[in-house]
């Protein structure tokens, strides 16, 4: 499966959607303070992750593949708010003046471009640096010529479009999503209702044969359509949703109660947080993707089909609270009612007091720089070993999407491994 | 390594020393109601396991490899108090009277036989069902005597020897324990401050022929002397400290922040719980060996040297309170500190309301009906792949312990395909 | 204001809506064990709790004033299902098969009359024990008919009428509820969009001269008309919503924050029940009323005018979700963000693990026994007095409710002081 | 019992023992930046605190009776490091860079005095900055000093001593502590073993005429030879221990569950900081001292012998841990085991993330402003009124102490009531 593996010869365009976002900035503002010796690119598995290689030795993963460098990476983006990513990133409160301060001259140079928008998608926002009254077609043709222009400007050989931006509302997959043909009609049409503002981004990224990852749980490219322009474009698409704070914990804490043959009855989790993202997902309609992304979790991981006296009950429940005091500061409560021998019943309480971006953060910076290496390997389309990162893994109808953080972290050593033509060290015996 | 598989035919004996200690009459109160169907053995992983065979069907375990059926199981032990099984889990306060009535009768008909004791090794209990007078030698001859006649008296053709009683007094490893010769001069020299009653226990299972198991923290068959009179007798031995609650939960978190390389500055779990094993921890030598077996989890899997960036200053503090209104209902609080993405912290909170013994009850039948199929698979010595069970896994002095769950888990899964002979499926791909 | 204070002769029916509802079946047969001498009346003031007198002895309250003897109680009431009491009591799984056995012979006896009732007033109940097709007006006067009927039969000399049953739909208050006159003639228009249910039970009460106690948030009595006749009747009124959990809590955090002069900028309080309430409350137009009712509390102890700087900003919510897991055993997880000194922020989280029934259970009792002492006492109309039981204390405009547990719990005992011509005793000295 | 309450003149010096702890130095940047308008003084009674007059009105304590002006505050005291109060404050890490900055020049500008210091008194501590080989009377002569001299270079009408440094080791009443007389003796003796360095800042304020304020739960002046003192200068003396985090969590919850008459059968209190005072009560001796006052709040509040069968078997443990994560951020973790209605068992875990300097700053400076309040109005010995403010407050032999921090508030309205003649308004009616 994998060819000629490229190197990482010149420089990497990081273009955003939502370029002035918490994640996004957080992000950028991470890695310029790394660049210049600032700050560890703590939770990046590109930057600080290691594995065993199969002579027994453990190694950094960036000495073992070739991941592209910090230092070639050039930022830009789209953003519906015309504040550059220095003003952007103090709006977000996320990160401390003083670690702004380190890095401020260079945030500030970036500038986003108009944004693709359409405010019946992203409901409570209302951004005024948009493209007016554009169709879908013309988004899309917009966005591509924004690609090879920040490409070009900045002599960049290769480019990532990530999406960053906020939650769209639910949008069930429908006939114009099942082919490239009926999506292009779709699109030609001006149909409003199927093609979310998302899609014009992916659409732009593969014509233009750029890798596209989903950071929300947006529709978007987990569509036929998309899978057939990927595979036309030879470029892979990865997502979607960061898997960053309680579905985090999830696929770990349930992999923990089927290992070791825990019943489980219910599970409750909450959510208050206070950045943009909390202020969209106060909105029902927003939610119901959101919710979707993270239900989907639980009853994969603990199957009833196979285990029904341990998982054929569980009540599952998720909830978002909008909540300004706690600001990008989310802070999520779960609770877990168990049962065990003879059916005793117990209780575990998890509150995560966390934050939203600095964990999306290295997650984002993850998904580019192996969407990158992907692509210079040649793997294209649905790119499933990215799991890992994802709270709604993507997969074709001939997969279930694998959950369990582990066995996801495997398949990300596995595939590491396949590139490089080494197999698993025996260091189970 | 794996020689010719024996079936697991006839009867066998499960003696248990603390026979009437509440994860014994759980222990066993359940395999009754589940041979009556009353109840589910839920939380036993040889009883409602499952793994993929490498023709990739699931299958359950214990249909894979010959486990011995709940209905050959006779259980029997010692106890400092000669109440019967039924008074014994009644005092132990676990289990309803609901579920005790199911089962009462043949409760009632196991009664312990008098236990090797020392109250300097159990300070805060005061049993008088004991071996009067006894030297340490005297001790081992009694209960090897003990095994022989139980055996012969259920017309049993094999038997396991658990540890199921409570943690004895810290003691670090001393010139004694080094070789089988200087052990047996200690014994013979009644030498009570290096020579534990857990220790009696374990010689006269090892000189029967007999696997044994430690679930407490103490130091018994951790030591070279027993691993040498274990190979000399072709026996498993097995242990340390069933991971129940709190350290089960660090086993599982401590390697998600390892994977994704989240930053940890201190980890702060306390506890309260009010049974037998609560009394006998309060006291603070007895509290010292569970210390010290629940300390290293985490210095083990988040590795300071490899990662010394995440790693290299987390504080660690690990506290057992008495709080006898909880009874067996133990509660575990945890708060651990979290650094992320250029460092910003990060906290995680958990609270298990668990019940100790419902959680160790499967762990200690998973403990015996494993030990007996490596018995019968020629297995001798120290069982690494059941480090899955315990909080401190045994080890000789040219291997670290594995403490992560799932690496443990997979541990288990290979060596039972070894066992069939298989190879492990290629389920990533 | 207080005349002649009446001796509680005789016997008192006790006619409750909802009498096969958890609260009241855990009320009644708690009553029930307590007559038995098999259990506490733990909760109840009126049965344990204790003041001092003028001349600095501790006592007993229901040694001080005349409250109705636990055997003087005669239950009975409406529900919408048919089954007795002791059926609804296993039903509603808050009580244990044990506690139940002691008083089950009693509990068979009590069979609900059939209930007034409109689906539409509480969605997602579904009962068959009704009076059908009845107009407003025939409710009202079927309901004289049965609390004159029960008292005949049972030779009772008083009688409370207090609803113990589900939350209705969210009711502004309207012109109809303005005057009595107004209310007779929707009555009369049979106008089910303006007139609950409750609001039949409360009439036909008033009308016979009976108490009435509202224990859900439902609109009900709190309007003009019904004071009006509670005057005209000369009858006492009280209300609403039992105070039980969170809000319990919040009355008492909520004041040691403002006494202390701590700032608060958030305030978010979730809810998990499974039992009918919790279904009910899963509507929205059920949990507008009980929202509602939740919220007015902290804004009113915590008074942004007085204190502008400490509580201007503080962002409230309260959510409410329905998880049968844990059926009555609701369980509450607030955070409340703080700040003190120099504005540094702080946080309280509490998790209370309670049992809606339980606690609501004696406050139930409690209202109906200080309601027939208020009656006893000549007390007529609006008891603010009781706004130490209620969630949402009834006022009439020219007052303000005042929710202060500790404020409450003095003006109960001045109250009880002013019934016995005592003043308050200089205990501060 | 009050006589002429003279008016406010002059300036008034703050002398406190630990000038460079952290509780100090967050008490005095906070009045600093109040004085600045740069912060408002959240949390501090006197300085926000509202009450009733008798006329109805509500208004600011401070303009009811003459509390000292935050601008006649002249700050100084002693120290075992030699710090001025700008490093001290840096090193203690409680306030942001940002907010020292505002008054980093006059913080600097205090440097405190040689500490009379013992180190078997405080394990742990390593204080250079101390009276060298002093004996108890030559330190408590050279404090006298200290005082005058401060008090005249800085121009000072009046004076108080707060004891703000750290607790030391547990100490019961002795024979040498129940005289004046043999109090002298002790000290002239050097009895090192039962005069502790406290003390000598104790009897050099009260010899010189100056309040003495007791902030942590050392014996001190809780002994009738410093009473005896106290009332033969006729100066106050308040305390002990300031109520800041748990304790005043407990003394609001526990009176909730007396007045709601809930029953209580376990209490468990753990804490996690990380500052000096976790450092210090992390030695077992310390911690005794701490223990014993943190120990006494349930059982006063919560009165066995009134209701035994809410009270007689609580089982109260308290627990502090030393854990340098947290720096001053003290995290507080209680589980409350509750019984209600026929002795239905419920939880609370109040989950308490609070700061504790920033809790104890503004009840240090209320103790200093209302002391010498006090004092202006001739009230002498211990104020018992100031109870509100005390973990364990003070009280002679023929008294018990009250802990119920409303009733301690209503004590303290009382107290300022009368001290300008007028009675508490009618509010309940």
């Amino acid at each position: 499966m994998i060819q000629e593996l490229k190197a990482a010869d010149g420089r990497l365009a990081v273009l955003i959607a939502g370029v002035g976002g918490a994640v996004s900035t957080t992000m950028i503002a991470g890695v310029m303070a790394a660049r210049r010796g600032l700050a560890k690119p703590i939770g990046s598995v590109t930057q600080m992750g290691r594995m065993r290689r199969q002579d027994g030795r453990e190694q950094l993963i960036k000495e073992m593949v070739p991941i592209a460098g910090l230092d070639s990476l050039v930022f830009g983006g789209w953003d519906i708010f015309p504040d550059n990513a220095l003003e952007a990133a103090r709006c977000a409160e996320v990160l401390s003046e003083k670690d702004l301060k380190g890095v401020a001259d260079e945030l500030a140079t970036i500038r986003p471009m108009a944004a693709a928008f359409d405010p019946r998608w992203a409901k409570r926002l209302h951004g005024t640096h948009t493209l007016q009254g554009a169709t879908r077609r013309e988004m899309i043709e917009h966005l591509r010529g924004d690609i090879r222009r920040f490409m070009a400007d900045n002599k960049c050989s290769r480019a990532v479009v990530l999406w960053a931006a906020s939650t769209e509302i639910f949008l069930p997959m429908t006939d114009e999503h099942r082919s490239l043909e009926s999506l292009d009609r779709a699109i030609d049409a001006n149909n409003t209702e199927v093609i979310s503002p998302s899609m014009c981004y992916a659409y732009a990224a593969l014509s233009e044969g750029v890798p596209f990852i989903m950071g929300a749980p947006n529709l978007c490219v987990d569509i036929p359509a998309m899978w057939e322009l990927a595979a036309q474009k030879h470029v892979p698409i990865a997502g979607k949703d960061f898997k960053s704070g309680q579905t985090l914990m999830k696929t770990v804490l349930a992999p923990m109660f089927k290992t070791r043959l825990l019943g489980v009855s219910g599970w409750f989790s909450t959510n208050i947080l206070g950045n943009r993202d909390g202020e969209v997902l106060d909105d029902p309609d927003n939610f119901k993707t959101k919710e979707v992304s993270k239900l989907s979790v639980i009853e994969s991981i603990l199957d009833a089909d196979e285990q029904p006296d341990l998982y054929k009950d569980i009540y599952h429940k998720v909830r978002i609270n909008y909540y300004p005091p706690r600001k990008d500061n989310k802070e999520a409560w779960d609770n877990i009612d168990l049962f065990g021998w003879m059916g005793y019943p117990m209780e575990i309480k998890v509150n995560f007091l966390c934050r939203d971006s600095i964990l999306a953060a290295p997650i984002a910076l993850d998904l580019v720089l192996f969407s990158d290496l992907a692509a210079r390997a040649g793997m294209s389309g649905i790119q499933t070993w990215l799991s890992f990162f994802c709270k709604s893994p993507m997969h074709d109808f001939d997969h279930v999407p694998e959950h369990d953080l582990f066995t996801q972290w495997r398949i990300v050593k596995q595939t590491l491994r396949t590139l490089v033509g080494e197999k698993e060290p025996d260091y189970l015996s």
